[in-house]
């Protein structure tokens, strides 16, 4: 069968060699004659899994002391819940940006714990840029960010320093580039774009900042629970912790968070600069804010669209409908996708405008 | 490599072909060219599958109109907080029957929302029983038990006709045997010993208890937003859903619940039998609510485990030691268990009595 450029916006392409090893462990693992999903979590071989998982992060991110890592289930809507649940105090007040459908929806479920400060907004332009003049209040218990808005193709290219603990929803672009990790006192992300299947969910966390809203949280909701038990309180999604563990290993040996930066620099750079040159097509947020991970594009002419379609589907392209509140097109480029499928899909938008221009 | 019996109390075995298939999909997913874990939730292929799997447990159950079927992510565990968070009122009370240490657990998570009465409870006997002789009050917002303890092995045989909503966590018996499921207004259950991997825990409720309780809930916590997205408000955890249709697609091409019960009963007897004739051993639980699950025993000369522990890791038999709070052995008999795994079991059983008594 033809290769195809997987460009979905998440779940998203994971790497080959990763889907390769993660279809045998479902047929034996660790060579115990049984599957991956059919032994116990307590068992040393998941132990080790779980373990290995949780190092990896520690090592890419470069965590000083006083970080505890978890993977937990709920997806990183759970954890909208369970970020106001763990910091905002009785009586408190937290701040947020909001920059897109995800930052909102966060603020929407805070918004249940206590008093929340939306501190800059680009709603109103619909979310086509990343406000960046705005004040964090030294009395808000926490501010909470999205580095990258998956849906409108946003990102923080900076991060503020934040007079209070600072929180960030890195799911679209966890592990992507260099980042000062240890800026931030809480870190979420979904596995399902850049580290792994959807099922689990990664949560880093300074511990000291936890414990302190006066606030009486179910021992699931809550973050010293998972942490008092290694991340293993109640059985963990095996498969999905398992196969982020074996994305991981392939980020740090192929080199990294340095390695993947430039390569994800090379395939944004590849794509807007055919979205800028090419008469036919726009982008579709401001310049400096452009997502590495979610390129935004439309066409001038969207009565063009079915034939564009057609053309890239028959080059092999998949996934790259825009989200329906944004229209037009949305290339997701997440780690795993290879420098390659940007080319070809350049390639098709190019032989578009030879024989449409 | 040697055929290994799988008696693991949970994430525990599947069949065969279901672990075949879901190896496949993970290369290559509806013949797409694309892994089940790498294209969009929003694809028409998962939500096929996730639409089919809601439907077979619909089927299974043979439930009325006014049900809902989810499959969320958090395990059984938080649904112990859900359960109380959507239908403890604010001033109610809700009665609870503790069984085991899930029960238990379910209790504490219950009372950070109202009331608990714990109507009849077995733990001065170190949960050995099912008490039975209990009255559910008239005015509790509900009554929620555990069908099957998977840590002591007490399974209950009847449930109760209940003048209020009932709830029941069936983690470890789900699709086990026939049961009037119309007599429950909740059902949850971790997907990880009858039904699938570990990672989505299935939830079934009766639309009209909802929505009572006068409390604001988080979205992501409250049933009636995953009810009105079908289960997919959020990214559902693709992978475990998937594995849980194949499992439900097995058990219903083989005959059902009806076939399920008479082998699970086959396995039961054969396995009590033994723990009952051969002298060396003995059962922990009262006779009439041993679980067809989970079967304790123990030797009477403790002295003796590590013999046969020897003996029957040489048989290939994998996961019976007992939980840590029990001690001595549990075997596991879950659905996709071999009649052949419970009497390779009770060879070497007696084969130890030969050698030893
Ligand atoms: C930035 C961001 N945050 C949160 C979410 C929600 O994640 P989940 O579906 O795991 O709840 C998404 C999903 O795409 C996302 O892109
Ligand atoms: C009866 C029962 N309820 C609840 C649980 C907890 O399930 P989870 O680990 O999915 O939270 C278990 C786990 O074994 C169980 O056996
Ligand atoms: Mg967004
Ligand atoms: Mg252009
Ligand atoms: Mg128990
Ligand atoms: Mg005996």
């Amino acid at each position: 069968m033809a290769k195809v450029h997987n460009f979905s916006a998440g779940p998203s392409i994971l790497p080959q060699e990763v889907l390769q090893k993660a279809s045998e462990a479902i047929l034996n693992f660790d060579n115990l004659n049984l599957s991956l999903i059919e032994i116990s979590h307590r068992s040393k071989n998941f132990e080790a899994v779980m373990e290995r998982a949780r190092q990896l992060v520690k090592e890419l991110m470069q965590l000083p002391d006083g970080y505890s890592v978890l993977f937990l289930q709920g997806g990183a809507s759970l954890q909208f819940v369970m970020v106001a649940q763990n910091l905002l105090r009785e009586g408190g007040k937290a701040a947020y940006t909001d920059t897109g459908t995800w930052a909102s929806n966060a603020i929407k479920e805070a918004k249940l714990f206590g008093q929340v400060d939306v501190i800059a907004s680009s709603k109103a332009q619909n979310y086509t840029f990343i406000p960046k003049d705005y004040t964090i209040p030294e009395d808000a218990d926490y501010f909470h960010c999205t580095s990258n808005n998956t849906i409108y193709g946003t990102q923080m290219k900076e991060f503020p320093d934040s007079p209070v603990p600072m929180v960030c929803d890195m799911s679209s672009d966890i592990f992507s580039r260099r980042i000062d990790f240890s800026k931030f006192s809480l870190i979420y992300a979904g596995a399902q774009k850049n580290m792994g299947p959807a099922g689990t969910t990664l949560v880093v966390v300074k511990d000291e900042i936890l414990g302190k809203t006066g606030r009486a949280i179910p021992a699931m909701m809550d973050y010293r629970t998972h942490i008092s038990k290694d991340s293993m309180y109640n059985t963990p999604p095996v498969f999905a912790v398992y196969v982020s563990m074996l994305t991981l290993e392939w980020l740090i040996n192929n080199g990294g968070l340095a390695w993947i930066e430039e390569l994800n620099r090379k395939k944004a750079e590849l794509m807007y600069g055919e979205i800028d040159r090419n008469p036919l097509f726009y982008g579709t947020v401001a310049k400096e804010d452009r997502s590495w991970m979610n390129a935004c594009f439309l066409l001038h002419d969207p009565k063009l669209e079915p034939e564009f379609d057609k053309m890239w589907k028959e080059a092999g392209i998949s996934g790259i409908r825009g989200h329906r509140s944004v229209g037009g097109y949305r290339a997701s480029m997440y780690n795993a996708l290879p420098l390659e499928s940007v080319q070809v899909l350049v390639d098709v938008m190019k032989e578009f405008e030879r024989v449409k221009g």
